[in-house]
């Protein structure tokens, strides 16, 4: 099947948006590529890195002929950005997202979108801390899950074109529910993001002096945090908002399981403890055995500092 | 000053003891190192592996005419090996060891030091998730901090040569009172380490379903949670058992601090939500700022999937 796309539109020109056009042009998936945006700055920027083929700042310009329509940008503007794009909606093309939310997309998107458009929600999980259209790479989807969550009205050919294009990309594809992915990214994903901003903003909260002796000592854990942390904040909002119910579920079950650590540590309670530690090893190594992760020493230092040997445990 | 010593004596042979062992060794800093076990396996490993000149289960003998003595057992065992230790140390010796704690330390081990023995303990801010002999290397310490909290009837020549050796091994040193390195330690380590574990926890007790497209999807945060959730299970039981007010402070103010965020998701309140977010990457500008860490993306991946030029950003 071919995975070949006339025009990509691309609404939104962050990380992904970018790591996309870079993609999607080196594996030769797309003739012309049109980049639409908000700021003018940002399409500047996209312009000067030589992202696109098309350049403005109107959302449906941009889709007009367009067979494949993903919106970039953060998940608060999508239901505005839907509004806009529909009337200019090709028949027979795909609109598909990359936000990290998807109950909430075929919400605010779903009504919007004329019924001779395919619309397949998506969520590639793929990511770093930097945010901007100078932040993305090709490579950023190899090997990574791409998520999709098509509605049961979208004809089957359609979906696998999509999954086709991802592949491409270097991606693994899976499709699921919505409501289901929003559950296993609420604790994969939102729930540590949520933990690593707090600790981050406890430690802003710290007397100057103790403030600064955690930054020169950050190495012992807490430095791990702060990347997780330094994630586009504008994105993680929406995040927040958006997932709200699964997020809170999935939060709620963390408290409850702190609480009781922090009984065990508050009584003293070394065998509690010890197993606690020692169960979760098991969920370590099944990440790793499931080749999502490797074993070597790391820590989030550059792998110049340990010795190859180290490297390859 | 000389930072040369004729025998040094390490007490348990994990990775911080058998990093030790191949840093002093490699830099010219001991003529004999002795090395003691509780256990024969332990010991068989680390004389398989050549670190040390003297096996022994006996830690009295090991220490017997040794000018270095470093504890790097867990900080549970530390009061029954001061006991047999104590009669054994040479006038004149250091007497020091690597535990997370420090406060704890001198209340246990101090009561048992002879006056001739200048008792300095301290604390590596160094380590990988891997246990054992065979996880040391010489590197380990290099351009990473070590405190140490010598008390004020220390002689400073005896500080200043364990300052030295340190040094000698690629170390940062700094020398603060045990009380203050306890709470910063609380909250740039042992609180991340809480929650990690914590989290890892949570998805432990999930439904086996779900549990298993959390292991799928792991690399979109809760990976890094694991790696850190690796950690020898023992010595982190002890760290909780020997360091717990600073621990139920800090984790105190981190479950008030969520307890806002958790009501700014609840409530849909996104100002609070993007102000919290964006606070946050301060504390990593100044860590990167710091040389503590790098701004390269990386999230725990081997950096050879990462393309060059996006390294060096």
């Amino acid at each position: 099947m071919s995975v070949h796309f006339k025009k990509l539109a691309l609404i939104g020109i962050g990380l992904i948006g970018s790591s996309i056009a870079l993609a999607a042009r080196r594996h030769g998936l797309v003739d012309t590529i049109a980049i639409a945006t908000r700021r003018e700055e940002t399409l500047d920027e996209a312009r000067a890195l030589a992202l696109g083929d098309i350049y403005t700042l109107d959302a449906a310009e941009a889709v007009h002929g367009a067979d494949l329509v993903i919106l970039c940008a953060p998940v608060g503007a999508y239901e505005a950005l839907a509004k806009a794009i529909a009337p200019a909606l090709e028949p027979g093309a795909i609109l598909s997202d990359v936000g990290s939310v998807k109950a909430h997309v075929h919400k605010v998107v779903g009504p919007y979108v004329p019924p001779n458009v395919a619309f397949i929600p998506g969520h590639p999980l793929a990511g770093t801390e930097h945010s901007g259209p100078g932040a993305g790479f090709a490579e950023l989807f190899s090997g990574r899950w791409c998520v999709l969550t098509p509605g049961p009205e979208v004809p089957q050919e359609q979906t696998d074109k999509l999954v086709g294009f991802w592949r491409a990309m270097g991606s693994n594809v899976e499709c699921m529910d919505a409501a289901h992915h929003d559950m296993v990214l609420a604790i994969t994903s939102h729930v540590p993001h949520l933990v690593a901003y707090n600790i981050v903003g406890t430690v802003a909260d710290l007397e100057a002096d103790t403030k600064s002796e955690v930054i020169k000592f950050s190495a012992s854990g807490f430095r791990d945090f702060t990347r997780i942390a330094a994630s586009d904040p504008v994105m993680w909002r929406d995040v927040f908002l958006t997932n709200r119910d699964a997020v809170l579920e999935m939060l709620g079950r963390f408290l409850e399981d702190l609480s009781v650590l922090q009984r065990a540590v508050r009584t003293g309670d070394g065998p509690a403890l010890e197993e606690m530690f020692t169960r979760t090893r098991a969920i370590r190594r099944s990440i790793i055995n499931a080749g999502q992760e490797t074993a070597a020493a790391d820590f989030g230092r550059p792998h110049e500092a340990v010795p190859k040997s180290e490297e390859q445990r």
